[in-house]
Protein backbone atom coordinates (compact mmCIF):
# COMPACT_ATOMS: atom_id res chain seq x y z
CA UNK A 1 0.00 0.00 0.00
CA UNK A 2 1.51 3.32 -0.59
CA UNK A 3 2.73 5.31 2.10
CA UNK A 4 1.32 8.52 0.83
CA UNK A 5 -1.67 9.88 -1.12
CA UNK A 6 -2.51 13.17 -2.00
CA UNK A 7 0.19 14.17 0.48
CA UNK A 8 -1.94 12.47 3.34
CA UNK A 9 0.58 9.73 5.56
CA UNK A 10 -1.23 6.56 6.04
CA UNK A 11 -0.72 6.76 9.91
CA UNK A 12 -2.92 10.09 9.50
CA UNK A 13 -6.35 8.64 7.56
CA UNK A 14 -5.87 6.00 10.61
CA UNK A 15 -6.30 8.74 12.61
CA UNK A 16 -9.09 10.72 10.83
CA UNK A 17 -11.23 7.79 11.09
CA UNK A 18 -10.16 7.78 15.18
CA UNK A 19 -11.04 11.39 15.39
CA UNK A 20 -14.15 10.94 13.70
CA UNK A 21 -15.27 8.26 15.59
CA UNK A 22 -14.52 9.96 18.87
CA UNK A 23 -16.20 13.08 17.66
CA UNK A 24 -19.30 11.56 16.56
CA UNK A 25 -19.63 10.02 20.23
CA UNK A 26 -18.93 13.13 21.36
CA UNK A 27 -21.85 14.71 18.86
CA UNK A 28 -24.25 12.46 20.35
CA UNK A 29 -24.06 13.74 23.50
CA UNK A 30 -24.64 16.87 23.04
CA UNK A 31 -20.91 18.35 22.95
CA UNK A 32 -20.45 21.40 20.21
CA UNK A 33 -17.04 22.22 20.17
CA UNK A 34 -13.96 20.31 20.81
CA UNK A 35 -9.90 21.52 22.17
CA UNK A 36 -7.39 19.75 20.18
CA UNK A 37 -5.88 18.53 23.68
CA UNK A 38 -8.97 16.85 24.52
CA UNK A 39 -9.08 15.41 21.17
CA UNK A 40 -5.49 14.25 21.49
CA UNK A 41 -6.14 13.26 25.36
CA UNK A 42 -9.06 10.68 23.88
CA UNK A 43 -6.41 9.16 21.91
CA UNK A 44 -3.73 8.90 23.79
CA UNK A 45 -1.46 11.20 21.36
CA UNK A 46 -0.01 15.21 21.60
CA UNK A 47 -2.44 18.10 20.73
CA UNK A 48 0.17 18.84 18.09
CA UNK A 49 -0.02 15.48 16.53
CA UNK A 50 -3.81 16.33 16.57
CA UNK A 51 -3.60 20.08 14.99
CA UNK A 52 -0.97 18.91 12.03
CA UNK A 53 -2.70 16.15 11.17
CA UNK A 54 -5.77 18.33 10.84
CA UNK A 55 -3.68 20.69 8.87
CA UNK A 56 -2.66 18.22 6.87
CA UNK A 57 -6.21 17.85 5.56
CA UNK A 58 -7.06 21.98 5.35
CA UNK A 59 -8.60 22.27 8.43
CA UNK A 60 -8.28 24.99 10.91
CA UNK A 61 -10.30 26.11 13.69
CA UNK A 62 -11.10 29.66 14.21
CA UNK A 63 -12.88 29.86 16.94
CA UNK A 64 -11.31 30.28 21.28
CA UNK A 65 -13.76 27.24 22.11
CA UNK A 66 -11.82 24.71 20.24
CA UNK A 67 -13.22 22.73 16.75
CA UNK A 68 -16.56 22.83 16.04
CA UNK A 69 -17.59 18.99 16.45
CA UNK A 70 -20.22 18.78 13.37
CA UNK A 71 -18.17 21.10 11.21
CA UNK A 72 -15.16 18.62 11.93
CA UNK A 73 -16.88 15.23 11.38
CA UNK A 74 -18.31 16.53 7.56
CA UNK A 75 -14.69 17.90 6.48
CA UNK A 76 -13.22 14.47 7.58
CA UNK A 77 -16.02 12.61 6.13
CA UNK A 78 -15.55 14.73 2.84
CA UNK A 79 -11.87 12.97 2.76
CA UNK A 80 -12.44 9.71 3.98
CA UNK A 81 -15.84 8.80 2.47
CA UNK A 82 -16.45 7.80 -0.99
CA UNK A 83 -19.45 9.44 -2.70
CA UNK A 84 -21.69 6.38 -2.64
CA UNK A 85 -21.94 3.65 -0.36
CA UNK A 86 -19.14 0.86 -0.64
CA UNK A 87 -20.44 -2.92 -0.15
CA UNK A 88 -18.40 -5.36 1.51
CA UNK A 89 -18.57 -8.85 1.66
CA UNK A 90 -16.66 -11.11 4.08
CA UNK A 91 -15.10 -14.32 3.33
CA UNK A 92 -15.16 -16.88 5.89
CA UNK A 93 -17.81 -16.58 8.53
CA UNK A 94 -16.56 -18.19 11.56
CA UNK A 95 -16.04 -16.34 14.95
CA UNK A 96 -13.94 -13.95 13.11
CA UNK A 97 -16.10 -13.05 10.36
CA UNK A 98 -19.13 -12.91 12.45
CA UNK A 99 -17.71 -10.63 15.24
CA UNK A 100 -16.93 -8.67 11.76
CA UNK A 101 -20.01 -8.19 10.80
CA UNK A 102 -21.74 -7.98 14.32
CA UNK A 103 -19.52 -5.26 14.97
CA UNK A 104 -19.57 -2.88 11.76
CA UNK A 105 -22.74 -2.99 10.71
CA UNK A 106 -25.36 -0.96 12.36
CA UNK A 107 -22.74 1.80 12.91
CA UNK A 108 -24.48 3.94 10.51
CA UNK A 109 -21.44 3.83 8.26
CA UNK A 110 -20.88 4.42 4.52
CA UNK A 111 -19.38 1.25 4.68
CA UNK A 112 -21.70 -1.52 4.79
CA UNK A 113 -21.32 -5.67 5.17
CA UNK A 114 -23.57 -6.52 2.50
CA UNK A 115 -22.75 -10.49 1.80
CA UNK A 116 -21.30 -13.07 3.52
CA UNK A 117 -19.48 -15.92 1.79
CA UNK A 118 -18.45 -19.21 3.38
CA UNK A 119 -18.85 -23.51 2.19
CA UNK A 120 -20.33 -24.74 5.20
CA UNK A 121 -23.78 -25.74 4.74
CA UNK A 122 -24.96 -25.08 7.69
CA UNK A 123 -24.15 -21.25 7.30
CA UNK A 124 -24.69 -21.40 2.90
CA UNK A 125 -28.46 -19.60 2.02
CA UNK A 126 -28.92 -18.18 5.67
CA UNK A 127 -29.16 -14.74 6.79
CA UNK A 128 -26.44 -14.09 9.76
CA UNK A 129 -26.40 -11.16 12.33
CA UNK A 130 -28.67 -9.51 9.21
CA UNK A 131 -26.41 -10.48 6.30
CA UNK A 132 -26.49 -13.06 3.70
CA UNK A 133 -24.76 -15.97 3.45
CA UNK A 134 -23.41 -17.38 -0.12
CA UNK A 135 -21.51 -20.49 -1.17
CA UNK A 136 -17.94 -19.66 -1.92
CA UNK A 137 -18.27 -21.02 -5.48
CA UNK A 138 -20.51 -18.32 -6.36
CA UNK A 139 -18.43 -15.25 -5.13
CA UNK A 140 -17.20 -13.89 -8.62
CA UNK A 141 -20.46 -14.09 -9.96
CA UNK A 142 -22.30 -12.55 -7.00
CA UNK A 143 -19.68 -9.91 -6.52
CA UNK A 144 -20.54 -7.69 -9.46
CA UNK A 145 -24.26 -8.09 -9.03
CA UNK A 146 -24.39 -7.20 -5.63
CA UNK A 147 -21.86 -4.29 -6.65
CA UNK A 148 -19.53 -5.50 -3.86
CA UNK A 149 -16.23 -3.49 -3.64
CA UNK A 150 -14.19 -4.34 -0.84
CA UNK A 151 -13.61 -8.02 0.86
CA UNK A 152 -12.69 -9.22 4.41
CA UNK A 153 -10.75 -12.05 4.52
CA UNK A 154 -11.24 -13.58 7.51
CA UNK A 155 -11.14 -17.98 6.52
CA UNK A 156 -8.91 -20.72 8.07
CA UNK A 157 -5.16 -19.51 6.78
CA UNK A 158 -4.73 -22.05 4.59
CA UNK A 159 -7.44 -21.66 2.05
CA UNK A 160 -7.24 -18.24 2.32
CA UNK A 161 -4.73 -18.21 -0.92
CA UNK A 162 -7.81 -19.54 -3.16
CA UNK A 163 -9.16 -16.66 -2.73
CA UNK A 164 -6.65 -14.67 -4.80
CA UNK A 165 -8.11 -15.60 -8.50
CA UNK A 166 -11.80 -15.14 -7.44
CA UNK A 167 -11.16 -11.53 -5.78
CA UNK A 168 -8.98 -10.30 -8.94
CA UNK A 169 -12.00 -11.73 -11.36
CA UNK A 170 -14.42 -10.45 -9.56
CA UNK A 171 -13.45 -6.90 -10.33
CA UNK A 172 -12.98 -5.70 -6.03
CA UNK A 173 -10.54 -2.92 -5.51
CA UNK A 174 -10.00 -3.15 -1.93
CA UNK A 175 -8.58 -6.37 0.52
CA UNK A 176 -8.55 -6.84 4.44
CA UNK A 177 -6.67 -9.85 5.33
CA UNK A 178 -6.76 -11.12 8.78
CA UNK A 179 -5.18 -14.45 7.85
CA UNK A 180 -1.85 -15.65 8.34
CA UNK A 181 -1.23 -16.14 4.95
CA UNK A 182 -0.01 -12.52 3.45
CA UNK A 183 -1.96 -12.29 -0.14
CA UNK A 184 -0.66 -10.17 -2.93
CA UNK A 185 -2.53 -8.76 -5.59
CA UNK A 186 -2.02 -6.75 -9.03
CA UNK A 187 -1.41 -2.71 -8.80
CA UNK A 188 -5.03 -1.62 -8.53
CA UNK A 189 -6.35 -3.24 -5.75
CA UNK A 190 -5.24 -2.49 -2.33
CA UNK A 191 -4.40 -4.80 0.38
CA UNK A 192 -4.15 -4.58 4.28
CA UNK A 193 -2.62 -7.86 5.28
CA UNK A 194 -3.54 -7.23 9.36
CA UNK A 195 -2.76 -10.63 10.93
CA UNK A 196 -3.65 -10.45 14.60
CA UNK A 197 -0.19 -12.85 15.52
CA UNK A 198 1.52 -9.90 14.62
CA UNK A 199 0.04 -7.69 16.63
CA UNK A 200 0.13 -9.38 19.64
CA UNK A 201 3.87 -10.15 18.51
CA UNK A 202 4.51 -6.86 18.60
CA UNK A 203 3.01 -5.24 21.67
CA UNK A 204 5.30 -8.53 23.27
CA UNK A 205 8.24 -7.17 21.65
CA UNK A 206 7.69 -3.52 23.00
CA UNK A 207 6.76 -4.85 26.56
CA UNK A 208 9.95 -6.73 26.28
CA UNK A 209 11.67 -3.76 25.30
CA UNK A 210 10.46 -1.79 27.67
CA UNK A 211 11.33 -4.48 30.70
CA UNK A 212 15.17 -3.87 30.05
CA UNK B 1 3.71 3.77 21.48
CA UNK B 2 7.55 4.45 20.52
CA UNK B 3 8.32 4.38 16.98
CA UNK B 4 11.27 3.19 17.65
CA UNK B 5 13.08 0.69 20.34
CA UNK B 6 16.84 0.13 19.63
CA UNK B 7 16.65 1.75 16.66
CA UNK B 8 14.20 -1.00 15.36
CA UNK B 9 11.34 0.74 13.42
CA UNK B 10 7.71 -0.51 14.64
CA UNK B 11 7.23 -1.50 10.77
CA UNK B 12 9.91 -3.42 10.84
CA UNK B 13 8.96 -5.38 14.08
CA UNK B 14 6.06 -6.05 12.14
CA UNK B 15 7.21 -7.50 9.24
CA UNK B 16 10.25 -10.10 11.38
CA UNK B 17 7.21 -11.39 12.81
CA UNK B 18 5.56 -12.32 9.63
CA UNK B 19 8.73 -13.60 7.89
CA UNK B 20 9.25 -15.73 10.91
CA UNK B 21 5.89 -17.08 10.11
CA UNK B 22 6.56 -17.38 6.61
CA UNK B 23 10.48 -18.72 7.46
CA UNK B 24 8.21 -21.39 9.87
CA UNK B 25 6.08 -22.78 6.71
CA UNK B 26 8.68 -22.93 4.73
CA UNK B 27 11.01 -24.94 7.22
CA UNK B 28 8.04 -27.54 7.48
CA UNK B 29 8.10 -28.01 3.95
CA UNK B 30 11.82 -29.09 4.20
CA UNK B 31 12.70 -25.73 2.54
CA UNK B 32 16.61 -25.21 4.03
CA UNK B 33 17.50 -22.01 1.97
CA UNK B 34 15.82 -19.17 0.68
CA UNK B 35 16.55 -15.79 -0.99
CA UNK B 36 15.29 -12.04 0.15
CA UNK B 37 13.41 -11.73 -3.51
CA UNK B 38 11.82 -14.66 -2.73
CA UNK B 39 10.88 -14.02 0.83
CA UNK B 40 10.00 -10.50 -0.10
CA UNK B 41 7.33 -12.01 -2.91
CA UNK B 42 5.44 -13.96 -0.09
CA UNK B 43 4.86 -10.36 1.37
CA UNK B 44 4.56 -7.93 -1.57
CA UNK B 45 7.23 -6.21 -0.64
CA UNK B 46 10.89 -5.65 -2.54
CA UNK B 47 13.61 -7.40 -2.18
CA UNK B 48 15.59 -3.93 -0.44
CA UNK B 49 13.42 -3.71 2.09
CA UNK B 50 13.79 -7.44 3.41
CA UNK B 51 17.86 -6.93 3.03
CA UNK B 52 17.33 -3.77 5.04
CA UNK B 53 15.54 -5.17 7.84
CA UNK B 54 17.77 -8.06 8.36
CA UNK B 55 20.86 -5.72 7.96
CA UNK B 56 18.90 -3.71 10.74
CA UNK B 57 19.07 -6.62 13.32
CA UNK B 58 22.48 -7.42 12.37
CA UNK B 59 21.79 -10.25 10.37
CA UNK B 60 23.44 -10.97 7.18
CA UNK B 61 23.69 -13.65 4.98
CA UNK B 62 26.87 -15.32 3.63
CA UNK B 63 25.50 -17.79 1.17
CA UNK B 64 24.71 -18.08 -2.43
CA UNK B 65 21.89 -20.31 -1.53
CA UNK B 66 19.95 -17.08 0.51
CA UNK B 67 19.35 -16.89 3.58
CA UNK B 68 19.68 -20.41 5.89
CA UNK B 69 15.89 -20.74 6.95
CA UNK B 70 16.61 -22.25 10.39
CA UNK B 71 19.33 -19.77 10.82
CA UNK B 72 17.31 -17.10 10.25
CA UNK B 73 13.94 -18.32 12.36
CA UNK B 74 16.17 -18.14 15.52
CA UNK B 75 18.24 -15.61 14.83
CA UNK B 76 14.51 -13.80 14.70
CA UNK B 77 13.13 -15.13 17.26
CA UNK B 78 16.40 -14.06 19.65
CA UNK B 79 14.75 -10.56 18.33
CA UNK B 80 11.21 -11.16 19.44
CA UNK B 81 10.76 -13.59 22.20
CA UNK B 82 11.28 -13.23 25.48
CA UNK B 83 13.04 -15.13 27.38
CA UNK B 84 10.27 -16.44 29.36
CA UNK B 85 6.88 -17.07 27.41
CA UNK B 86 4.18 -14.61 28.16
CA UNK B 87 0.57 -15.38 29.27
CA UNK B 88 -2.08 -13.50 27.61
CA UNK B 89 -5.83 -13.31 29.00
CA UNK B 90 -8.64 -12.07 26.69
CA UNK B 91 -10.97 -10.28 28.07
CA UNK B 92 -14.71 -10.79 26.39
CA UNK B 93 -14.96 -13.92 25.23
CA UNK B 94 -17.69 -13.47 22.60
CA UNK B 95 -17.10 -14.10 18.73
CA UNK B 96 -13.63 -11.69 18.35
CA UNK B 97 -12.24 -13.22 21.88
CA UNK B 98 -13.25 -17.44 20.80
CA UNK B 99 -12.10 -16.13 17.10
CA UNK B 100 -8.66 -14.44 18.58
CA UNK B 101 -8.16 -17.86 20.67
CA UNK B 102 -8.66 -20.22 18.53
CA UNK B 103 -6.53 -18.85 16.06
CA UNK B 104 -3.80 -17.96 18.50
CA UNK B 105 -2.82 -20.98 20.39
CA UNK B 106 -2.04 -24.40 19.40
CA UNK B 107 0.47 -22.50 17.14
CA UNK B 108 3.27 -23.16 19.60
CA UNK B 109 4.31 -19.71 19.77
CA UNK B 110 6.24 -18.37 23.10
CA UNK B 111 3.13 -16.41 23.55
CA UNK B 112 0.21 -18.12 24.41
CA UNK B 113 -3.61 -17.45 25.50
CA UNK B 114 -3.94 -19.38 28.99
CA UNK B 115 -6.94 -17.14 30.35
CA UNK B 116 -9.90 -15.68 29.64
CA UNK B 117 -12.59 -12.89 31.57
CA UNK B 118 -16.30 -12.26 30.59
CA UNK B 119 -19.22 -11.62 32.77
CA UNK B 120 -21.67 -14.10 30.73
CA UNK B 121 -22.95 -17.12 33.42
CA UNK B 122 -22.74 -19.65 30.38
CA UNK B 123 -19.47 -18.65 29.73
CA UNK B 124 -17.81 -17.96 33.64
CA UNK B 125 -16.23 -21.61 35.03
CA UNK B 126 -16.24 -23.20 31.48
CA UNK B 127 -13.46 -23.82 28.92
CA UNK B 128 -14.01 -22.39 25.76
CA UNK B 129 -11.33 -23.70 23.42
CA UNK B 130 -9.23 -24.55 26.04
CA UNK B 131 -9.01 -21.91 27.69
CA UNK B 132 -10.59 -20.99 31.25
CA UNK B 133 -13.15 -18.72 31.86
CA UNK B 134 -13.36 -16.90 34.57
CA UNK B 135 -15.28 -14.08 35.75
CA UNK B 136 -14.47 -10.44 35.14
CA UNK B 137 -14.78 -9.07 39.06
CA UNK B 138 -11.74 -11.75 39.53
CA UNK B 139 -9.73 -10.16 36.93
CA UNK B 140 -7.30 -8.09 39.38
CA UNK B 141 -7.08 -10.70 41.30
CA UNK B 142 -6.28 -13.92 38.84
CA UNK B 143 -4.12 -11.77 36.73
CA UNK B 144 -0.83 -12.18 38.85
CA UNK B 145 -1.74 -15.63 40.63
CA UNK B 146 -1.89 -16.86 36.61
CA UNK B 147 1.50 -14.49 35.43
CA UNK B 148 -1.05 -12.95 32.78
CA UNK B 149 1.23 -10.04 30.70
CA UNK B 150 -0.59 -9.02 28.31
CA UNK B 151 -3.95 -9.32 27.43
CA UNK B 152 -6.26 -8.70 24.35
CA UNK B 153 -9.68 -6.39 24.81
CA UNK B 154 -12.07 -7.78 22.40
CA UNK B 155 -15.17 -7.32 24.71
CA UNK B 156 -18.12 -4.79 23.39
CA UNK B 157 -16.58 -1.15 23.16
CA UNK B 158 -19.29 0.35 25.54
CA UNK B 159 -17.28 -1.56 28.77
CA UNK B 160 -13.74 -1.17 27.52
CA UNK B 161 -13.18 1.84 29.37
CA UNK B 162 -14.05 -0.12 32.61
CA UNK B 163 -11.01 -2.52 31.81
CA UNK B 164 -8.72 0.71 32.35
CA UNK B 165 -8.28 0.28 36.49
CA UNK B 166 -8.09 -3.34 36.78
CA UNK B 167 -5.27 -3.44 33.74
CA UNK B 168 -3.30 -0.92 35.68
CA UNK B 169 -3.82 -2.46 39.43
CA UNK B 170 -3.09 -6.35 38.20
CA UNK B 171 0.65 -4.94 36.64
CA UNK B 172 -0.43 -5.67 32.73
CA UNK B 173 2.73 -5.05 30.90
CA UNK B 174 0.95 -4.87 27.36
CA UNK B 175 -2.31 -4.43 25.83
CA UNK B 176 -3.86 -5.12 22.27
CA UNK B 177 -7.60 -3.21 22.27
CA UNK B 178 -9.58 -4.42 19.16
CA UNK B 179 -13.16 -2.40 20.53
CA UNK B 180 -13.64 1.33 19.05
CA UNK B 181 -12.58 2.53 22.72
CA UNK B 182 -9.02 3.93 22.57
CA UNK B 183 -7.56 2.96 25.85
CA UNK B 184 -4.98 4.95 27.49
CA UNK B 185 -2.40 3.64 30.13
CA UNK B 186 0.34 5.22 32.31
CA UNK B 187 4.01 4.98 30.99
CA UNK B 188 5.21 1.40 31.16
CA UNK B 189 2.02 -0.13 29.80
CA UNK B 190 2.15 -0.70 26.12
CA UNK B 191 -0.95 -0.32 24.60
CA UNK B 192 -2.06 -0.91 20.91
CA UNK B 193 -5.52 0.17 19.72
CA UNK B 194 -6.71 -1.65 16.31
CA UNK B 195 -10.41 -0.95 15.85
CA UNK B 196 -11.53 -2.99 12.61
CA UNK B 197 -13.61 0.13 11.37
CA UNK B 198 -10.15 1.62 11.26
CA UNK B 199 -8.82 -0.46 9.13
CA UNK B 200 -11.83 -0.85 6.36
CA UNK B 201 -11.96 2.58 6.22
CA UNK B 202 -8.32 3.06 5.69
CA UNK B 203 -8.65 0.34 2.87
CA UNK B 204 -11.44 2.11 1.45
CA UNK B 205 -10.05 5.35 1.55
CA UNK B 206 -7.01 4.13 -0.38
CA UNK B 207 -9.19 2.59 -3.00
CA UNK B 208 -11.20 5.95 -3.64
CA UNK B 209 -8.15 7.44 -4.16
CA UNK B 210 -7.14 5.19 -6.10
CA UNK B 211 -10.25 5.66 -8.26
CA UNK B 212 -9.45 9.32 -8.84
Amino acid sequence: MATFTNGIPEKTIERLSEYRRSLVHCHRRGITHIYSHVLAGMHGITAVQVRRDLMLIGFTSDTKKGYDVEVLIAYISKILDSDTPMNIAVLGMGHLGQAITKYFNGKGLKLKITAAFDIDPAKVGQQIDGVPCYHMDSFEELASELDISLVVVSSPTKVAANFTLPIINAGIKGVLNFTSAPLSFPQGIVVENYDITTLLEKVAYFVKEGDN
